[in-house]
């Protein structure tokens, strides 16, 4: 379980997926045993080790830091210095007090998660910034890395983006090759509010404005453009007349994003918050 | 397991991590099932795909890719058609038959694998490139991907750079903290002799000359010299004097990479290789 | 992986639940081993077996028995000789051939998962032909036995109903106590809309008029009637004049189903479906 | 571990197939994360919450609610109110305290267990004074829900009648299949016996008298009499004069069951005590 | 899955624990991949080794060996050369053909259970020859190999012994802290039998006459004589005249098994089977 | 994770695979319950455990025994009344207290391990005290119990004798179907070292001069000598002129250990020290 953090809502709670990618990472980088620590570290002497943000960006992933010590090692305790999800500089963020052992065991692996959460969160702030007063809303993909969706997600919302559907279980997004099997996008539709919950709007992707107009007709509430340029995503949204929320996706970048937002579309996703973030950097120093 | 490839010894075999990483990944993304697929594209539909690269590097990951459908559904077979390691541009990696709702299923998380592990490959490419004719060797570290450090020191392999260390549990590494645990340099060095296999050198962190002579005199065959400047790195090599090996690591990019290896170190570890490699974009094509 | 069957688009495709919950019944029934076949069926005695089905009722699960017998053997096959979602008196409704030790070991369990799912689909089927020309669509809950939600909702869908949410996390339902936490209906329906995809409607529940207006002036899409009376239910359908979808719960039976119905509510969820539906019997009969 | 009950020596202690199944509800409700809670409920808002009983029945599963959230979150506790095992109509059985959130998250899978188990051994009850004064007992089958056979067969005993064998593994049951593949009866009952421990009767199954005669002189002391009559039954009995242990099954109901226990038969095996058990309602509501 | 052997009904079938047993072994010495062989065999190279019984003794095993193969890469086939449960000195028991690397990777963890269970099947063939003739049995005990129990006892059986309880769950045997605890051995009994299936015989731990006689007037149908002199149990199987089964057990080796077995018990348990069974020793040759 | 014992340094910290076995022998023998404890001891008493060592050996396996019953029940605690690592006769070595069921369920699993740890550590001082004074050191090798790497190789650091490499991915060892599949000993070991990490040292296996010299001249600084005798070993160590070090493996016992390490070998590899070590005898008396 993901302990709580200073953001109310923000943190996932119990989650049968980070447990399993925390137990992964751990178990893939101790294996048989941490040879240098078990030979040279008494079993018994305890430690101090503060968590150094050491270049500017968001903080992100105090409680998955955590979560790997619990896992590691419950004995050890985490004390945040800085607020999850505030930005700053160099600084110290947490405390870390336990057995001198755990502290050196888990430090590659909490200090790993955290890197990247901070990267993520640190971008999705960028990207939320850029599209401020323009009505549209950032969202991510599921261009996320293997195994780390949930964390990443979590990061996205940190930074100040939302989520798109978090799997394949949990939204329908109709592509180019279910129209074709299905045979159309009407008969798509259909097809997929008989099999998912009344609580799911259907989306559809549409390539031209021929497939718009049948989305449309056949009443979808949200339709994804790819690949549109501003030009066309500016006639799309004219088109449409608000009668189903728009979301652009494909060629967008930070550098792009707030001309694209100023189309007038409902969301942009971007897949590089979580597949090219850049780490910041932190350390773990004992005391 | 990571089945056949075209480098002979390159791909890592049977491996539990591997097997672990795929699953989850394929669970995080299906969940309870694939709504959209399952609505609109029949059971018994059979398709064939293209997986394309998109942009330049080296292909690294198509055992991967053939792993992740073996897990999802068997009856999915995938034919090569460029060799994993080679570099290209634009061209169709390998071509993809079975039922036509498992392929749309996996094509996510294939390709999410696909795209980090070739761009790890890719950039490990270019770092082997850079210290060419000098001697010394790129390593990686273990700031790698939570969950992903089997698959990621493998497509460094793959991009002709080699690997350090795998875990906490296959070589000593003695820092700072565990040579103040152990009362100095000298009885840390011993007491990992102990512990571990004669299969294993000790290997140990310094951070300034006189260390350096403790580190030596105590025997250490592998000597880590961290944050050093390459005036440093020249004097540390000429005061070594070839009683031991030395590894430059901390600050290490692929600019400054050459002029790190012309001092005449043996191996640079550099981390960049798996937190910042860039992806490289793949596509997956119904046909 | 659950096999193909004859309704296309029915059936859930790869699932972890559904694997481990067919691992966790073969293995709490086998423990260490059929002690009775083992000790007098030699291990190289071939068989087949007939399933019959004994009362009337909708044939469901068959997808499931092939996964069960797969698990425990792979050298089974099941032949499917009625077609899942069929209505049914006595019949054979499949024929398993292979060894004959395995036929023995894995009857009860691939029974026990029959039985139970062709009663839950039998169910639905009588409720959805109870509300039919109304109008209303019959929904499940989440009143599903423990680790057999997804085969339960399947058995829903093949009985003609359709899913409510699967879990919580695909859809946002808004109860009383999640309304006191947040302050009121706006507010929740405001922090519930950031944390979820686009593609999600968020749904609340309320117990009288004032609530309803509420829910409706905050933009509520889909409002849950709990426990309300069929006058009370026309009474909110005529208030709410399209301007939301309403779900009517509580108190339902398949007796009032159909008064319920001529309430002019769109939706209709009905706990009983699957946690009270009664068994089909299912017997196997090695030939 | 299915903590301390006031039955002594009613409940199961640690056992790996309870927490499986506990574990995989609580995944299969939970997913990704609670939504709705996640959204509206701050993380350090704490609650208590009373579970209430709705109709009549026995009070059977609070080991497993206490399980459920002490799976889910270790700081939830739970404080029985009323007696494991006690019969009573509405009431408060038990109080629950804790992060509100979890409290809210846990509900669903805790209930679906009680409402189960409570069915079980209200309907186990009921079989156990059907029978009361005539020297018979009632016993459960192998038709249990898949994954919940340990907590089934204990809600069984909690309402007063007792366990046939727990699975394949502890105990022998010989049937046609058996005896045909051993070559007889006594073939049958011989190999049987060299596989298990000497603490373990065999039993045969028989359809007719010569059958019957067939495994008593083979010394079977448990013969199973299956779809008998009464009349069959009574002459069973008297033919077997006591020289072996009788079981009545197949086709017996709650109704019939005075007139089976009337016969002198020693077992009465009832799978509806599993299968076919009415759920008892209880609901949760935080105060 | 243990496949098909040539002792009918000797094997072990589908069992959750065997499989658990053997990935764990190869995961634990192959840990993140077999770096000698990765790095020297090619991964198209083919290869057939044999597997050689280097000293006399019972083989036992070759069905783990094929499950072991099976696990680690399905392309391996192993055909045996000799009968499972035979006796012989060296010979080849098993050809083993398929891909080099894999042959190589897995006979490391195949030859530790062979030599084992080969080891202990030799032991037990000894012990069973030993009280030849005298009407005894000769039982295995729980003192095995932790995780090994299923096929331990398995070899215990393919040497011509019986096995005594497989776990805590299959048979009551009731020892002083039972009795203590339950205020005497009859209570104990009538509690036993209450809470088990009408299959099991239960069984009690006596140390003195009085409590034989205890026992006896108890209905106890099987006795347990811990450390008992031979003398004594001869008086104990007088005293007992047939009222129950009488079982050895404490201090007995296979130098004084047929004097106990001449005292008239019916089983003696002989805890050396598992514990104390010396390897034989197989090697594997590639041709 | 194994608890902190007396020797810093000696036992494995957090580790996977020792969690893994413990469990995996847990559920082996409590399978669905324990039933005898279950019906004769009150879920509430409380008691006390001696556990007693009854004959000479080193103690070995205590954070073991501290781990099983804290996987059973978190609520038994466990006092060391002798020190882990210390030889002696019969003695209390720790005081277990707690739930009087989880002592007498989870007694056999934790004396199962202990039992098998001491013969280990025992015959593993015997070892080191033969070559006292040789300059030789005793090494383990991975004739280990499957699933038991980890702990025995610890119990043989205890015992005094030092470890070989832990499984395959942790050190290069070539044996003669490398050197045929590479080519010959010089391209094996070049193969290997670009494989593996700088700290890894590459080990070769030769059978005579011919191969010592190609080993020597390829710069192997590590040379296994299979089966030599000690006059064999004793020449090669002469041309070896300390080139490299040497390992003597293959037909060694205690018997002839004093001899072998007389030759010079730098290590002597013995399989015996964890496939043929005899078991310590203890037990478990409630108070």
């Amino acid at each position: 379980m993901i302990a709580d953090t200073v953001h109310p809502g923000a943190e996932p709670g119990y989650n049968a997926n980070v447990a399993a990618i925390i137990k992964l990472a751990l178990d893939e980088d101790i294996g048989r045993g941490d040879l240098t620590t078990e030979a040279t570290v008494p079993a018994s002497a305890q430690a101090s080790a503060a968590i150094l943000q050491k270049e500017e960006g968001v903080l992100c992933g105090l409680p998955v830091v955590e979560a790997v010590f619990a896992a590691l090692d419950p004995r050890v305790s985490v004390e945040a210095l800085a607020e999850e999800g505030s930005y700053g500089g160099r600084r110290e963020v947490a405390r870390i007090t336990g057995p001198a052992r755990s502290l050196l065991t888990g430090e590659r692996t909490a200090l790993n998660f955290l890197q990247r959460l901070s990267g993520v969160a640190t971008m999705s702030l960028r990207a939320s910034q850029s599209v401020e007063g323009t009505g549209a809303t950032v969202l991510d993909t599921r261009k996320t890395t293997p195994g780390h969706r949930v964390l990443e997600k979590y990061a996205v919302r940190v930074g100040g983006c939302r989520n798109h559907r978090a799997g394949l279980d949990d939204a329908v997004l109709i592509k180019e090759n279910h129209i074709r099997a299905a045979g159309g996008i009407g008969p798509a539709i259909i097809a997929a509010r008989l099999r998912v919950s009344p609580t799911q709007r259907v989306e559809v992707e549409v390539t031209n404005t021929a497939e718009l107009d049948e989305a449309l007709s056949a009443g979808a509430e949200l339709i994804l453009l790819d690949n549109h340029t501003p030009d066309e995503l500016r006639a799309a949204v004219a088109h449409t007349a608000g009668h189903a929320q728009l979301e652009a996706s494909g060629g967008i970048t930070l550098k792009n994003l707030a001309e694209v937002a100023s189309t007038g579309v409902n969301f942009i996703s971007l897949g590089a918050l979580t597949h090219s973030a850049p780490s910041i950097d932190f350390s773990l120093e004992v005391l």
